[in-house]
């Protein structure tokens, strides 16, 4: 039987309510399919840690997580006692990066029973990728105040972009875009306005198409492209974008579809030289905690990809099918109109599978 | 009488469609309040000067425009024979930054007879204003690439933010937040990615808040700030932005009502030592460039909102209230579903006016 080591962090917020619920349907998909898990808990990387540590991440974190097939997250953050900044750079950031999990691999789906906010699209219309560049880019803490405090204080901001990590996330999308059925790739840029960085990018884009003449290529800078996000979403197949691009269509994506709460994602490095991390798009959300309404789909659906990614596809589909059930015929939990709680729909989701 | 001098630059594509028009009705509008405006027309800042003349402007482009009061200005760009970062960068960029148009301001608002890409949104529902830093941030050409053309290449790309460019652009957004109903401030950022410039942003939002303690003041991450364009766009009152996010989300919020095509924009220099200049948001559009089937509503919008910078508030009144006008009863052109031509639009808005 298949076997895999499985780090399991709840994080903060409706991250610890989540998780419990995704364990609950990847534990029926073991079952059904005859796979074993093996979980390891971990309560580090949370701002409850930081209280007691003052740091978000005992050193040898990495040696602990190391051995792992694959990390599955919840969710961290809770600026009221931990600026964002701090917990994200000190715990997500620092996997995505230290790991290597460059790919940042986000589905955009229209189901049945999820009211879409946009006017006129029905299921089946939008079923897209983003592709996100996940380890470099605009993110960078690079950068310094001149005459800080002052009239004449002055920010300088890096982004940083290298060849070897723009063409392997270009290449990911292109063979993304190869398996697919309409192998068209939307690539995102700004080089009208940001006059180093992105023409270069472009030119790295064209580079990368002559090795896919099968591929329609099409770049769009990001104000246009955010825009056809909500007049033309069933245009799109595959996007790949640099990583603040990628996190700001990753978010309007799922928007489109009313999926916000929904939307997962997988965080990996294609060569398992480290473990992959999956994580739903939403965050830990204090607004919401401990009220017992939090949506596990999200969650539920990064397990699916964490077992898609693992080799297990019959697993994986189980889980995608179970889901599209339940948000068709309910139960459903406020967010999209019903009354359920979060265990509720787990139950129900691995009841379906 | 009051009197202006205008000075015209149709640019590039449809902006040389749409400027007759925006005159038809400046004109109307000029004669109806008695106001005097003498013309410059212009035809340098084009791709057709740059085919002559190998750039975009002659060399004293500063001094022929400086003693007008305002600059009316097309779209420029045509990408088959001049790359957009030239063209932009030495012209409508060039304009924004050495005449100090620091202010970018552009509103988004649902109308009558404009088919909304939302679901279930009504006329009167979405009514915000986008405030964007137009001079510094993002957009820069500072930065290099270093190894060019190797394997290890590593490309640098800086963003410049200073405390006075900050400061300046969250007043002006307050002050206008304090004009109007609502006095909600929606600050973007993304401080919890982008290290050094984004906290530093947030911080001095912060200090700015505390001279306006009437207002509502917000900070929300760009990726989620996209997001709720498109699923709670009823909230926004005045959402004030960075050079990149601004151009985002001014692009955005006008798809989200269906006005992609329709909406205006307005690059201040409010201190008025430089002319300022108004400008559809809307491109040179090549793709239908000579059909005669642009629509010339945002030019002419632009062109109400150049008067009421001006000081003829009521003259932008009547030109808006003509847009209105014809935007619910016709006639229109192809992109609302109409077949109207270019000249027509002028036509019935200055009839109306
Ligand atoms: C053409 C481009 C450089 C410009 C910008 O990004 O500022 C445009 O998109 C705009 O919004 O005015
Ligand atoms: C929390 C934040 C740092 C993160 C990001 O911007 O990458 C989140 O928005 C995401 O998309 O995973």
């Amino acid at each position: 039987n298949p076997s895999f080591n499985i780090a399991i962090i709840p994080g903060d917020g409706i991250g610890k309510e989540v998780i419990p619920e995704g364990l609950r349907v990847l534990d029926a998909a073991a079952k059904r399919f005859g796979i074993h898990l093996e979980y390891k808990h971990i309560e580090w990387a949370s701002c409850d840690y930081y209280a007691q540590t003052g740091k978000m991440m005992p050193d040898d974190w990495k040696q602990q997580l190391q051995g792992c097939d694959a990390i599955y997250f919840g969710a961290v953050g809770w600026p009221a006692t931990v600026p964002d900044h701090v917990s994200l750079w000190g715990s997500l950031l620092k996997f995505r990066r230290e790991f290597d999990q460059y790919v940042n691999l986000r589905p955009v789906r229209l189901f049945e029973g999820v009211p879409c906010p946009l006017a006129n699209r029905k299921p089946g219309d939008i079923d897209f990728y983003v592709v996100r560049e996940n380890t470099e880019g605009e993110y960078t803490a690079i950068g310094g105040i001149m005459y800080e405090g002052t009239e004449r204080e002055l920010v300088l901001q890096q982004s940083a972009f290298s060849r070897r990590g723009t063409d392997r996330i270009l290449k990911y999308a292109f063979e993304l875009a190869q398996s697919r059925a309409r192998r068209r790739l939307t690539v995102a840029t700004k080089s009208n306005g940001i006059a180093i960085s992105m023409p270069w990018w472009d030119s790295r884009a064209d580079e990368m198409a002559k090795n896919y003449p099968d591929i329609t290529v099409d770049k769009q800078h990001i104000d246009i492209l955010a825009a056809r996000f909500v007049l033309q979403p069933d245009r799109f197949d595959v996007v790949v974008a640099s990583n603040l691009f990628g996190d700001i269509l990753s978010d309007l994506g799922p928007a489109c579809t009313g999926t916000m709460g929904l939307a997962p994602s997988a965080n990996l490095n294609p060569e398992r030289l480290f473990p992959s991390l999956f994580e739903p798009v939403h965050g830990s959300a204090p607004d919401i905690y401990g009220q017992n309404i939090a949506n596990p789909i999200a969650m539920i659906w990064s397990g699916a990809l964490m077992l898609d990614f693992l080799g297990q596809r019959a697993a994986h589909d189980a889980i995608l099918e179970a889901i599209k059930q339940v948000l068709a015929h309910g139960p459903r939990t406020p967010d999209l109109g019903g009354n359920a709680g979060t265990a509720d729909i787990g139950m129900a989701i691995a009841a379906a599978v």
